[in-house]
């Protein structure tokens, strides 16, 4: 379970891929191996969740966390991930990558806070 | 906090919205005034958490969970809503929006689960 908190110690990968239906099984398989496989033994690497559209199924995206950017920048140049990184532009119309950090986060009014 | 977990009875809905400098910090506020006064009293709100991205800050996403798509498309149409929603589109270069589900939720080979 992976938690969205304000002035928290992570910075936060949106990625948003695009993919025409016949791919995009192969998408999300690909980016959950990708994950399994690789970036969850990386430092700095928190969590990534996959989303899959709900309209069309044509979009996914990943909601990632890393601790700091430069491990998100070191990888980026692992040999490791850099062919699935190709693998995922050679099945994606569109990959829409950018890092973020929280700035709110506001929950229901009558929310219980544990 | 927000929370991210696989089987979970929510909807995400993640929306990108790009702008010019002069005008993020309005846009910031906006997105958090009408979170706060509209959004969060709405039935099937959970969670808006609001991001600025790191590199350029000419962009910001909102992660926000809803129960049911139904909710979600009721407060499209809700007339507290509107407003906001037009002022966004009006200071924003950009809006991406789309509904997603969560299929994969993965963290890292050390963490810590509770």
């Amino acid at each position: 379970m992976a938690t969205i908190e304000e002035k928290t110690s992570c910075i936060t990968l949106i990625n948003v891929f695009t993919v025409e239906s016949a791919k995009q099984q192969q998408l999300v398989d690909l980016l959950i191996k990708a994950t399994e496989t690789t970036m969850r033994r990386l430092p700095g690497f928190i969590a990534a969740n996959i989303h899959r559209s709900v309209w069309t199924a044509l979009a996914f995206a990943n909601y990632a966390q890393w601790r700091r950017v430069e491990d998100h920048q070191k990888m980026l140049k692992n040999p490791e991930v850099i062919p699935h990184m190709q693998q995922a532009a050679a099945l994606a119309t569109s990959i829409d990558p950018k890092l973020y950090e929280v700035v709110e986060v506001c929950d229901a009014e009558n929310a219980q806070h544990t």
